[in-house]
């Protein structure tokens, strides 16, 4: 039976929250989703990765993966919101990735609306094979075509390489000035880390994810066993 | 309650009609079930490759994936029925792929009833590997026999190597050219792109995908890292 | 309602009748659990591989996989029951695999209960790799105790390769006089084509595909590239 | 209809009772979804492995795995109650794994609350490939902080390597002096035959196995091919 305060109680769930909501739910259903489809592959093993989609811009909204999740295993409700220029939880439970400053960085500097970080074998070991190059060419792989905006294989992807670090306001910064003198690049791997990479939305940031993966496996194979320094 | 104009509706969906759609409901529901067979071997990651059924041949109709979809989560409705002829799309939202061109030159040459394309490391990495020569020869193994009209493993297979192009119309011509000079050849595979193959059916198409990307993977570990051109 | 001559019908659905359809049914049901368990894997790729179940010794009935089916997507209704002395099928609309007598001269010369034969990238390669030796030793593995009658890492353990053939009566004869010669081989390889193995129950037999496997892989990944003969 | 002696067996069944089958329950259900998990990366192929998680401490009592299932399949009615003192079965019908006085060894070194054994095809290589050196450094990789207590990349993990033995008191004995003599590993190999890990919890094992099957795969496929002793 309607309490006779539905009305006020209506009111409060105004249809902007209501709106939020939806989108919310939308988003962490993304996000479980290409949890469990990474995982499958093995790309966020032992609770690796991370991933955030932006929820809106102003003020700065983004749901993303707590820390210590088994990627394969997340559910709607493990997914937290935070406040993207506090770096505060706003909605949620549990600990915001560590790497939050990174996904922030990414989307205020590429308009990013989702943003993508997984743990491969073959990135982690191509990351470390070309760490004295700063960076990896891939080039004339029909696949680059995957990526948004290359519309022939006859492309020349530059994927930069960043060395590791544990102070993530510096590695922001690092980030945020790679992808300002690389302004084409369509992510970046963290040496013997992993791969970051972005796009307008989640489909297109899980292909993304896909795409440089496949070409790194591939890469990887072909040139087979790299000499590692030291 | 039946309208008064129910006969004249039964008459508009004629018995013909039934049958072209319980003819394009079996293909699209295979093509479906494809997607995810090879989605889970990461044979079509990123959104990549592409397939078709032919639905009937005069007038020439296929049944044929639209771009830009992950094909492990294909659904039904996102199948396209194409005009062989005209190229144009006869049924479906979506844009059907770029190389839907490919799929008419070689159902047209081949006569084949079922077209498949994937895009996999193994088949990327010997495209390039073997592309000096042109093609590859894959020859003594028992799973040679699951190509259609092997019955011998002591057989040798020539897997054309074609240029990968963006002008669809000048790449069909090659491939036309190339099977015509190939009769007996049951794939080929496009540079640093991937593996196209075919069928009687869609059963044998798939069949046919499976061998030669097995094969291509023996082959491959077996001669190890190969040097890469350049 | 009863029929009055429903105590002749219960006669011919005699309780040996009974049983043996609820042996076949158990066997037909475990087949086809293996062929998902081995296709994921991509042991049975392509429609290949072939696996079979004693049902009964004297007569000789194996329950079978019947020829070109996708060993992930069996059902119990495409399982053969063939006689083993005949060659013949006895139940079942399909075609008995082109190797039922190397299946049935394992039964014999093992008193097997099971037997698998799958083909596998690796078995493949480190068939070729090892066939001028007629053969491949695996020692000092702890997987070799999942070997039947296998109780220490310590042991070794040969796996004869024998040629390829299309004529199976003769390929059967020497695979009886190779596990004559080789009383305490688990299994044997096929050159460029796949490994047999067997077992007193299939999960024996499953046991003993999963652990070969498992070491030619391990082997294959230890010595890497191998030369390929001409 | 209750029976009058039903308040005796409501004494019998008491709140610690039904509190330890509560506890027994959850550990047989997450050991299964190890099972399941590892299973499908090929981790614990042809029944390999075994996994336990500690149920009480004073007495000490473990939920384990008995002997010859395969790990993908379990049930919680297959999983031991085993008594840690005694290395007894306390309840369940099957046989403990051969590996119970690691488990029990490696319980009371580390205070661990779940241990893990797995068998894949990187760790028994690598586990080869150094053994000269009775251990393996593994360091610089994020990854390595998915290990508990480790903070950063720019971590020193040694992976201890012993000789594989089927005698089990002697073996739980060397287990033991290299916990003490290495207080921080997080894991061990044991040679040609697999990886111990433990946690305080079993996701925190689960976990652990992951980082370091994902690490040794790393650096095997950097290092590639190893020799081999002799």
């Amino acid at each position: 039976m309607p309490s006779p305060r539905a009305g006020t109680r209506s009111t409060r769930t105004s249809r902007a929250g209501l709106e939020r909501r939806r989108v919310f739910a939308a988003a962490a259903r993304g996000l479980c989703a290409a949890g469990r489809r990474f995982d499958a592959r093995g790309w966020v093993l032992g609770t690796s990765g991370n991933f955030s989609v932006v929820l809106s811009r102003r003020p700065l909204r983004l749901a993303i993966t707590s820390s210590g999740e088994f990627k394969g295993e997340l559910t709607a409700d493990r997914i937290l919101e935070i406040d993207g220029d506090a770096g505060s939880v706003v909605k949620g439970g549990g600990r915001p990735s560590a790497e939050t400053a990174l996904h922030v960085e990414i989307v205020r500097e590429r308009d990013a609306g989702a943003v993508l970080h997984t743990h491969s074998v073959w990135s982690t070991v191509l990351s470390e094979a070309h760490a004295g190059e700063r960076g990896l060419v891939i080039e004339g792989f029909e696949m680059l075509k995957g990526l948004e905006g290359v519309t022939t294989h006859d492309h020349r992807e530059w994927l930069p390489i960043l060395d590791n670090d544990q102070d993530m306001d510096r590695l922001a910064g690092r980030v945020g000035r790679v992808l300002r003198e690389h302004p084409s690049c369509h992510g970046f791997l963290l040496r013997r880390h992993g791969l970051y990479t972005w796009g307008d939305t989640l489909p297109q940031a899980v292909r993304h994810v896909e795409i440089l993966e496949f070409l790194l496996e591939a890469v990887g194979r072909t040139f087979g066993r790299t000499s590692w320094p030291s």
